[in-house]
C-alpha cells in the first residue's frame, strides 16, 4: 500500500464531495470545527461495566426469560460462547402477511420479517475490542449462519446485520450483542444504491466498489488497515467523521458467499477497527451494518457487500433532514491519518490479555 | 373536520406503512414500546434559561463579534426584534466555485452556498411557544424575505430553512434562532421526492400532497390542528413518533409564493404546534424544516411546499442506516390523539403573558 501518493490539493474554503454509491453530496465544513462543541467526547478511555449484571437479561441465569434459543455454540468443546435468540420486542415477526392493503390513497401491510439478537458473549463486559480474534470470528461465523438461514426463507428479500453500541447509537442494553433483521420488501434506499451501482456498471463495465478499492489502494491516504482479504478505509465522501468501510478485496454481491478465509480476516479487521476507534476516539458510541445485496441480485456483477462503521460523534439536524446532504466537520484524509497506527503507539499491542 | 371517520382497522401484530412521498416503508413496532427506555424524557415541563446570558453571542451587546447584519427589523416602530447575520462558522460560502473537479474516479467542488442565522429575539429565553403570534409572524416574514433574496441569486438552486432546538437536535446555542442554507446543487434526496411526486402526477393527474391533504381531512384521525390556510397532521407513514407536517391548503410549489394571509396563518399553526409539543412531550429537542421546490420547478403542478417538525425522541440506529427503513414505536393515530386539545386541558390557554 503506498501512502505518499495523492493527498487532494486544498480548495479555497470549504469543499463538497460526491459519493457515487449513494448519489449524495457531502459538505466538508472545516471552519465549523472551531465551534465550542468538541467532536470527541470528554470520556477518558473505555467505559467500564461489570463482568456480570444480575439485571441484564442477556447475562447467564436469565434463560427462562429469554425467547427460545435459535443457535448456540462455542469453540471446540469450550463453554457456550454465542447465543442467537428471537428479539423479545421484535420490530417484525414471521407470522406477518405480505399482502398489501389499500387505505384511501395510502398502503400498508403486516410487519413481516425476522428479528434476532446475537448475544456475543456470556460476559456482560466482554466487548469486541477485548475479545481474542478467535472470539470475534465466532461472531462472524454466527452472522454467516443466520444470514444463510434467513435469506433462504422464501418470503425474505433482504437480511440486515447490524450492531448498535451505546445509548446514542440506539442500544438500550450494554451486554455485547448484535441484531439481525430480515424483511419481505426491498427498501427504496437499497434499490437506490443498487441502481447507482448498476448505472456505473452499464457505463464503465466494472463494479463501482472494486474500482473504489483500486482507487483507495492507489491513493493510499484514506486507508487505515489492510490484510489478506479486506481493506479498511474512510470513504472519499464520508458523510460523517470517522466513518469506516471494511471492503472485501474479492468481488461478491452477497455476504452469504463469504469464504472461511474471509471470515477469519473480517474478524481480524473488525477487531482492529473497533479497538482503534475505542482507543483513539474515547470509546464512542457507534453503529455498524453489513450492506449486502437484496435477494435475486446475488449474482449481479455490480454489487459488492461491505461493512460500514459509523461512530456517533455528530448529530443529524434540520439541514440534513431537509436536503439529505450531510455536513461533515472533518476531512476523510485527516480522519484516516488520526486512526493510522503511526501517530500514537498502539496501546496494549502485544498485551497477552487482549490478544 | 370530521373526526369519527376511518381509524385504520388493527392488523395482527406489527404493521408497515408506505410513504408515497419518500418511497419508504416504515415499521410500526408497537411491542417495542414496552422496552425500558421511555419515549418521553423525564424532564418536568419546559427547560429554563435566563432572559440574558452574557456569554451568548446572540444576546445584545455582542454585536462587535457578529458577522455583518443582513436584515434587522421589528414591528412598527418597536425595538429591534429579528436579526439575520451570516453564520460565523458557515457550512457553505458565496465565494465558492461550482466547477466540478475530478479526482481519480471521484468528484468534488468548492463549498458554494449561503449560510445565515436568523436571531429570532433579543431575549435569550424567548422561545417560540412563549412569543405572541405577532412575534412568530415576524420570523415567518424574515424567512420569506431571505428565501426570496437567496433563491434570486443566480447560482442558488435550493434554499433550506430550518430550526434546530436543543443539543440532541444539533443546536449548540439555546438563544432562539433558525438557519437558512442555500446550495448550488439540487441534492439527490430532493430530486427523489420530486420524481415520486411527478410519477404520482403523471399517473393520477393531481398533486400527491393535495390528495394527501384531502385524505387526511376525510379520515380526520391524524389531524391535530387546522386554520384558514394550514392543516397540521401526523402523516400516515410518519417515520418517527410525533412527526408533524404543517401543510398549506393552497397548492404552491414554492415557499416564496406564500401570501400575506398565509404568513399570518403559518405563524399561528407553528406557534400552536410548538406549544403543543412543549407541553405534551416535556419540551423535547426538535428540528423543523421547510420543504420547498428546487429552482426552475416552482411552477410544476406536482410540487407542494410544507413544514415538517421532528421531535428528537428516538435514535436512528444500525437497521435504519443499512435499510433506510425506520422503526417507529407509536402509531400516527395515537400520536395525533395524544396531541389533540381534548385529552388534557390547554395549559396556559388565555394566559395573557403567553398570548
Amino acid at each position: 500500500m503506498k501512502r505518499a501518493a495523492s493527498t487532494p490539493p486544498p480548495m479555497h474554503g470549504n469543499e463538497m464531495r460526491y459519493n457515487p454509491a449513494t448519489g449524495r453530496w457531502v459538505i466538508y465544513a472545516l471552519s465549523r470545527r472551531q465551534r465550542p462543541r468538541e467532536l470527541i467526547g470528554s470520556r477518558e478511555g473505555a467505559r467500564t461495566e461489570p463482568a456480570y449484571d444480575e439485571l441484564c437479561p442477556f447475562c447467564p441465569g436469565h434463560e427462562q426469560d429469554l425467547p427460545p434459543i435459535l443457535l448456540e455454540y462455542g469453540r471446540g468443546d469450550s463453554h457456550r460462547q454465542i447465543r442467537v435468540v428471537r428479539n423479545k420486542y421484535p420490530a417484525l415477526t414471521p407470522e406477518g402477511d405480505l399482502k398489501r392493503v389499500c387505505q384511501g390513497m395510502y398502503m400498508r401491510m403486516e410487519g413481516y420479517g425476522h428479528h434476532e439478537v446475537l448475544i456475543e458473549s456470556p460476559e456482560h463486559n466482554r466487548q469486541i475490542p477485548v475479545m481474542t480474534p478467535e472470539e470475534v470470528e465466532l461472531i462472524i461465523e454466527a452472522y454467516h449462519r443466520r444470514y444463510l438461514k434467513l435469506i433462504g426463507v422464501q418470503k425474505n428479500l433482504l437480511v440486515v446485520i447490524f450492531r448498535n453500541y451505546g445509548r446514542r447509537a440506539g442500544a438500550s442494553l450494554m451486554h455485547p450483542h448484535s441484531q439481525i433483521i430480515s424483511t419481505g420488501v426491498v427498501p427504496g434506499h437499497v434499490r437506490e444504491m443498487e441502481y447507482r451501482a448498476q448505472g456505473y456498471f452499464d457505463q464503465w463495465g466494472s463494479c463501482m466498489y472494486c474500482d473504489m478499492l483500486a482507487e483507495e489502494l492507489s491513493a493510499g491516504v484514506r486507508i487505515i488497515h489492510a490484510n489478506r482479504s479486506f481493506v479498511s478505509f474512510i470513504p472519499y465522501a464520508a458523510a460523517q467523521p470517522f466513518e469506516i468501510w471494511i471492503m472485501p478485496r474479492e468481488h461478491k454481491a452477497h455476504f452469504g458467499d463469504i469464504s472461511a478465509e474471509e471470515k477469519t480476516d473480517l474478524a481480524s479487521s473488525l477487531h482492529a477497527m473497533l479497538r482503534r476507534i475505542q482507543e483513539r476516539l474515547n470509546d464512542p458510541d457507534y453503529n455498524y451494518v453489513i450492506h449486502s445485496s437484496a435477494k435475486y441480485r446475488s449474482d449481479e456483477p455490480q454489487a459488492h457487500w461491505f461493512l460500514q462503521i459509523g461512530p456517533k460523534l455528530t448529530t443529524r439536524a434540520g439541514f440534513e433532514i431537509g436536503s439529505g446532504m450531510s455536513i461533515n466537520t472533518s476531512l476523510p484524509e485527516d480522519d484516516a491519518a488520526f486512526l493510522m497506527p503511526d501517530p500514537l503507539p498502539e496501546k496494549g499491542a502485544g498485551n497477552a490479555s487482549q490478544e
